[in-house]
């Protein structure tokens, strides 16, 4: 890859306003990170407008052979949108049109800079929202939630991003404009480039546009909050909650360690004998929501129960449950924050097996998420400037993988691969997909300059 | 293309005993046609019963430079499964194993020669079902069902098969096994390598193994029947229906002239005034049946309405649409059928337009389906004996699919492309999204052994 040359450069600022090229470091500062904390400058931020603008940014990026990376807000975790080896930093935050709001359709459509927030408050007037609500939501793009196939906390009744997307628009890494789906809710017609596009982390193709599948708003709301003795009973609740009909539209998990980092910041708001806790929503009607509670009720019974109970005002616990993130930030700034999932039977396995290996490695650890997936957020709160324990840590979690792995389960269920778990990944797909993975790559961008090196192990 | 040489022969003899390698061509016959009612002969049938043996196979395909088209039970009507460059018909149908069903998980992992209806069979047990659920659903295989992305009239409350499959096993036209997706309920780990082999119509690899999601089954189903004095009133509800947001199981359309042919065998089950009707699937709670049931019936009210009232016994009625299908062949042995799809708020001007183009067309056309995707069975009922009709049908079709894509809609919402509709496809799908669909073709398939020919135009 080469750096930007000046011919290249010179050719930008003739297709683009001054204002929409950046190359003075201390601007290209703001998009040379994301929230994996790594930092990686850009030699040029460039604002792109329209596809057709793409097009041409990312053809001369093929002609001077140079990598591009597009961003929306930076908000991933996982490093998929740092220009790690320099170049363009492609942003798409100035693309960010509601472009028809299709309430008799159930559908939206919108440029990839607009946030998650925007599309919820376009289409809740109507009755309708859009189920992917990462932690983020509020200041995340739709283009990065696309890219990243994001998720969040109502996954567990209303699936990912690739559920709810009918079409797209996109350049691909060779600069070619292509238009994947339809604006129906069925279409069988070609190749589902779409969901291929979703979750490919801006390595494939630059999303320009996107037809967002609509859902009605449930008529009510309501919570649940579990409190237990210990981990692997509050984990038996979990498969059992989940092995019954009635979804939860929320079952989120919180272990001792996330447990204790609230009281200290919230004394008072939870039980001092709670060693794990759910904490549940649920949705629909008024008569479903009484069916949904007494099923939950019922499922999480067991011998370490504390105690179960429908909480009518639960937002001071959401807001805590929020919160956790930035607080572990505040413990362990270089925290390393995994996104793992198993099937929601292996739970207890996991669970008591994260117990087993943190404890042996000496890290300490939290554990938090959306459980009613077997999506756990395991975070190892390690300390940089250590050297041991960093060894320790990178041990450690070369264990967590291996029993994540074992129990037939994924290594990312929402953040995605990007730089961070790059090395971990031929590890969960055998060499033969990795490969094809790379060649379908290469049918997008033949000269690997859209996001290069990221996703995969690429070997030399 | 070649034809299938004596050398290969043999060796495909010495790789599998003989019950498993027919060239007779009585033999052969079977596996020679599909539902699209065309036949073209296959070489030899051969039935694979591991991944190992059809990677073998199709190794021996690419050296010998021999076409190879998977099947399944050979239900599908667009030609999918059709040998049409002779060679080998690849039958999957002795693949047949319930690998396991796994409720804890909402999880069944089955081979692809498993029908829909064993699924079906094996989940009810535990409370649970898999959504998609074509007519064909007693004797359609769930490879079949993945090959062409299956929908069925639940679809527009559950989705079609690309939103019930958690991951594949799979063999490349090159002949690699490859394994895509997780076992669990989320993943972002690679390329959503799945949902691009859903709906590919076995031109990409052969599947063989496929990890279903489960769906509770729900508590009750109930039914409502709505009686109209004119196909624009009639979809002018649809959309109404569809607007709100209690969604119906099923929403099913019948228009004038499938109700005359119900009432030509059935005489009495319909009232003679109504020319067109819905047939609506509700299902949950009953408290919800009773919510959704008002709330459809509201939205039912216009002024073409006859009436609309809550079924107790849909049975019969249910049995009459399932039997429009054969009844149609019966009158038109070689009818032409369409499966269009329109967005839902689009209707009423697809509907007006196909009586519109057909009566300036002369050609009889009985049109129903299931409408609260939008998606429409349009059949034209022509004699193939009659070159004047062939040529009117064929003008007529013409601007069907062109009033179909300037509504915003598709060409095929269940059936697929296979080689019915492959002139087709470049009128929907724009050159460049073409070109990068057939690059993908190549890389998992380069010297295009696999289903050759099919789903897209080719050119020479």
């Amino acid at each position: 890859m080469n750096a930007l040359p000046d011919a290249m450069l010179i050719r930008l600022q003739r297709l683009l306003p001054a204002d929409r090229v950046l190359t003075d470091p201390a601007d290209c500062l703001a998009y040379a990170y994301d929230n994996s904390r790594r930092l990686t400058l850009p030699q040029a931020v460039v604002f792109a407008l329209t596809a057709e603008e793409i097009s041409q940014i990312l053809r001369l990026c093929n002609e001077f052979n140079v990598p591009v990376t597009p961003r929306g807000r930076g908000t991933g975790t996982a490093g998929g949108s740092l220009p790690e080896q320099g170049g363009i930093a492609l942003s798409l935050e100035r693309m960010d049109r509601v472009i028809t709001v299709d309430p008799a359709n159930r559908a939206i459509v919108v440029e990839p800079g607009v946030l998650n927030q925007t599309v919820q408050d376009s289409a809740k007037p109507h009755g309708f929202f859009w189920p992917p609500d990462p932690t983020s939501a509020p200041f995340c793009s739709i283009g990065g939630n696309l890219a990243t196939g994001a998720g969040g906390p109502h996954a567990v009744k209303y699936g990912t991003t690739r559920d709810h997307v009918l079409g797209l628009k996109a350049v691909t890494g060779k600069g070619d404009i292509i238009r994947t789906g339809c604006y129906t809710t069925k279409g069988v017609v070609g190749y589902d480039l779409t969901r291929l596009l979703v979750g490919s982390e801006g390595t494939l193709a630059v999303i320009t546009e996107a037809t967002l599948k609509l859902t009605p708003l449930p008529e009510k709301t309501g919570g649940i909050t579990a409190h237990y003795r210990d981990i692997e009973s509050c984990a038996r609740a979990i498969a059992a909650v989940m092995a019954q009909p009635h979804i939860p539209s929320a079952l989120e998990l919180l272990d001792a360690a996330s447990l204790q980092l609230i009281r200290g910041r919230q004394p008072g708001l939870l039980p001092d004998d709670t060693q794990a806790m759910l904490m549940i929503e649920i949705d629909g009607s008024a008569h479903e929501l009484a069916a949904t509670a007494a099923a939950i009720l019922q499922a999480l019974q067991n011998d370490g129960l504390i105690n179960a109970q429908e909480a009518s005002d639960t937002a001071r616990l959401w807001a805590a449950r929020k919160a956790l993130s930035p607080l572990l930030r505040d413990i362990a700034p270089k925290k390393i924050n995994e996104d793992v999932v198993v099937p929601v039977s292996r739970l207890p396995e996991l669970l008591s097996g994260l117990r087993r290996i943190s404890s042996r490695h000496q890290i300490a650890n939290a554990n938090f998420g959306h459980a009613g997936n077997g999506n756990i957020h395991v975070n190892l709160l390690v300390n940089p400037d250590d050297p041991q324990e960093m060894l320790r840590a990178e041990a450690c979690l070369d264990e967590i993988f291996s029993l994540v792995l074992q129990l037939h389960g994924t290594l990312s269920g929402e953040h995605g691969v990007g730089s961070e778990k790059r090395a971990f990944v031929d590890r969960e797909i055998d060499p033969v997909t990795l490969q094809l993975m790379r060649d379908i790559k290469k049918t997008f961008d033949p000269q690997l300059i859209l996001n290069p090196g990221k996703l995969f192990p690429w070997g030399k």
